[in-house]
């Protein structure tokens, strides 16, 4: 399947003093595309909430920084279901300068499904399997 | 009574691409300021939230740049009580940059103390007006 | 004239412990609806900066919090120019929920024109100030 | 050597609405630390900058969250040199909870020293790589 796509303007509050996105604000773009992704597939992040009562917590997340990327920039950002595995999902990101086509960032996050009155991680339930099977790697 | 006094450290990623402090991060260094006063008047946000169930929304705030504040800067932030309402107090705030002993930044945040099953603004609890009255503007 | 309009979807990092935005982003959603106004204007602040060489610094800000806004709330936000002076601009802003057509902030943020060079506030350049005349209030 | 350590109270901001702090301020966190270690070092970024004209730009991170943090709570951040490369250093962190002793993150961060001029990276001075054996994972 082809990744999820979405744009992403760089704003003047995502510099800093070398005059280019702060690297900590890759994962905040990293985060905004899921959120996008989910509501895309009609299941958004407070759907999830109010009909399972889960959180759905990061555990582990990587990022290589390619190229900078500077004020008014417009970044293509791709995610990918890398894995479903029983209880946590692996996304891989990537992320384009629309002009230059050269690649700024790629990483991955890993997420676990938990249940908030349990306060652990659960089997993720197969209405939402099935929605991330969209945008999986194939 | 002298004002409430602490410092901050600019980093890196508080500021922008003009490689000065973004705006919106002294209404952040404000707050900061905040929680380190009500921690040395011994009731912690965290105290005030558990005991009296309450939660401090803001409701104004205002901000005037006087000068720039660049990476590695060494603020003094100080806050006054500028006025104890019923159910609202009102902080107000100047930033001197230590070194150069220039004005960087002065403001002030109103809040209210809210109820969290109630909904809305109740009176300030005694014992907080209080303790408010130690960096109160005379 | 009307006024410049965008919308702005809540994220869950703009969010803080009481489930809310926190009002330090309320600068920030401010500050992206300038950027996309001047875009829309066709002199983006990149233009501007390499044109004429100068920094949009903000030197002065207010804003009433009147309503919460939660992750996935979306805002719509408008600006409009409130004034324009020799050497500085005013700009107004709303933001209303989308859904509950609740008024959630309003606020103004006051900008100069300033030559990085020279280091200090200048005329505004008529190019500039008739393109801001678009979102004039009347 | 023992690793260079500090203390980080999180703050309001630092949340999000799972009441714990939002994944991307660990990186944030680390970034405070390390500048911080360098001020102790009594070579600080910006001695760094201007000394030799150099940035510092992150080329790759990496974080695993073991448990949340909340509001108040104090953080043990300890930064080790884990390599000092020709052009590169890596640097490995951990953050502990100093209430409950528990493990909250542990990650890493290569940075490369880049000159500014030459737009490219270039062999690590001396005298930085000597400071830095000061905290060298032994």
């Amino acid at each position: 399947m082809p990744p999820f796509k979405t744009t992403y303007r760089v704003s003047w509050v995502d510099t800093d003093a070398a005059q280019v996105v702060h690297f900590s604000n890759y994962f905040r773009i990293f985060e905004k595309t899921e959120e996008e992704m989910y509501t895309q597939l009609g299941l958004s992040f407070n759907e999830i909430r109010r009909k399972y009562n889960f959180w759905l917590p990061r555990v582990e997340t990587f990022c290589r920084f390619k190229a900078p990327a500077k004020f008014g920039d417009i970044l293509e950002v791709s995610l990918t279901i890398e894995e479903i595995m029983d209880k946590a999902v692996k996304y891989g990101f990537t992320i384009i300068n629309k002009i230059s086509e050269q690649m700024v960032a790629e990483g991955y996050v890993v997420i676990v499904v938990a249940d908030k009155k349990l306060g652990h991680a659960v089997s993720i339930p197969k209405e939402l399997a099935e929605k991330l099977e969209t945008y999986k790697k194939t």
